[in-house]
């Protein structure tokens, strides 16, 4: 099977809006009045997932990581390229591989329309393209003295997840959701349009995106640690170790943090019961340029470094 | 250094139209009268470039892959976002990639607006965004029975330069640049919207990319051996040897294959001459459904298959 043979196989979905099917680029119409929002990401075996993580999950989370970062603008997907380096040909690896990525696709509404397969080592790199009503996107740079700054749902599962993976302890399904299907928060960041004043998703940790938002904004902030939202077994874990690093810089959870006026607070309350996504106010903005903890943990953690 | 530092050094270039540098993902205008044209392409070390290609090679051939796709469709290049996995954090290496890599951007007037580094084997992908007057944009599905078949410059360089470094033998700089800095001909691509009614840019071979407009306009063609436009050195090899397939199956030549009505050949001619591109007529489109050969060569030769 050539390249060509295993695009057609295993990527010819119904291709909505794509002009041109399997040309040099793809052509589709974008809307005149919208802003054009687009991301890259990689993920890699042995960094992103295990060489045992099925490929459902690896095809899931490729997609989802995307997908979270068009959340965390407020923007609504609508095309993503897919750049596929595989070491084989493995039929099994590829059918699980494309039916998991279109499921997740369809759920969302986007659409497939290019990509490229190489051989190398597993390598999955994910361009989406979404759109965004003009001067609407929620950014990091615009957080304001006195917000009041929110998390969606539980901090720190994933990396929860994977400490126990890594010293042998059993997980419940759970876990590995939150792990290997973390939910991009679309309908929560596309509701936060107007209400919130910036907006990050939680990938590299708690405080490190955070700061993202501090240093852009130009402010600071304190967070209050026993208002962080955990589940009930990294809250067990916390009580015995006082081990705060995971919640505040575990990382790969991909729920939004984000900030907003305080007169916003019971609007906030509303959309959280409307949408079932849950809304825990953890700090607030201020001007000090810094970011403090409120709680009895000092420990400076070490948040994912590449190199 | 973490990943921030590194994208802050090596990749803050001015960016232009960028609302949001550093955010979850780029937001940018796109017009409203035009289409919107979008490709990815990845190159991996050991498949598309030597352990000891110069980064300078690698960023260049990254970018230059991807603009030429945008050039098949007549598109204009405006955005594009860079995944970059890299082994280690090799301070020389970046400089001179990312210096590369800003100069074929500035020359081609598309801008850097996001991206992703990760660790791992060193892997680029490049995903492009471009513009094309709506319903203009040069595709595979559309060429005519009766079309001339052209094609830019000289064909199969690329592989007789890749051959020769195998083979241990001294090669020119004119060669080296046919495979390592292939030009992307956008100027081409433009000018032949109007013109041409299907093209191709010869990535993969020849006759493998004139096949995908055949299958695609569900016609098919002849092309003439003696009219294919050889460079001096890769016409004495042919003339020794007899191995049309590196003309014809070699690929990486990155120029464009195109099909023009008759009556286009004297404008096409003069374009050739405006925009210092040499054009060559090599073949007839017809209704045969099949691409067969006239001149003295009929051995199937092998196209490069990655899996």
């Amino acid at each position: 099977m050539d390249e060509f043979e295993l695009i057609k196989k295993y990527f010819n979905w119904e291709q909505k809006d794509l002009l041109n099917p399997f040309d040099d680029c793809a052509v589709v119409n974008f809307s005149s009045d919208k802003h054009l929002v687009t991301s890259i990401d990689t993920i890699v075996q042995g960094i992103h997932f295990f060489s045992n993580t099925s490929p459902n999950d690896i095809a899931y989370k490729a997609l989802a990581v995307n997908l979270s970062d068009l959340a965390a603008m407020g923007a609504k997907p609508k095309y993503f390229t897919l750049a596929l380096t595989l070491p084989s040909l493995d039929k099994k690896w590829l059918s699980k591989f494309s039916y998991s990525l279109k499921n997740l696709a369809n759920k969302h509404n986007i659409n497939l329309i290019g990509g490229d397969t190489t051989k190398g080592f597993l390598t999955i790199s994910i361009s989406v393209i979404g759109e965004v009503e003009k001067n609407k996107a929620l950014l990091r740079s615009t957080a304001q003295v006195g917000d009041l700054i929110f998390v969606s749902n539980t901090i720190g599962d994933a990396a929860y997840a994977l400490k126990q993976i890594k010293n042998g302890n059993p997980l419940s399904q759970r876990y590995l959701k939150k792990l290997n299907r973390p939910e991009p928060q679309l309908v929560l960041g596309k509701n936060l349009i107007g209400i919130a004043n910036s907006c990050i998703d939680i990938s590299d940790g708690l405080e490190q995106d955070l700061m993202h938002i501090l240093k852009k904004s130009k402010v600071g902030a304190s967070i209050c640690l026993k208002n962080i939202p955990l589940s009930k077994d990294l809250s067990d874990y916390i009580n015995k170790t006082n081990d705060w690093c995971l919640p505040l810089a575990g990382g790969d959870d991909y729920e939004l943090c984000f900030t907003a006026p305080k007169k916003y607070a019971n609007i906030i309350k509303s959309l959280s019961a409307k949408i079932k996504v849950k809304l825990t106010q953890i700090g607030v903005v201020n001007d000090s340029m810094e970011l403090t903890r409120v709680g009895n943990f000092n420990k400076e953690c070490n948040s994912y470094k590449h190199f």
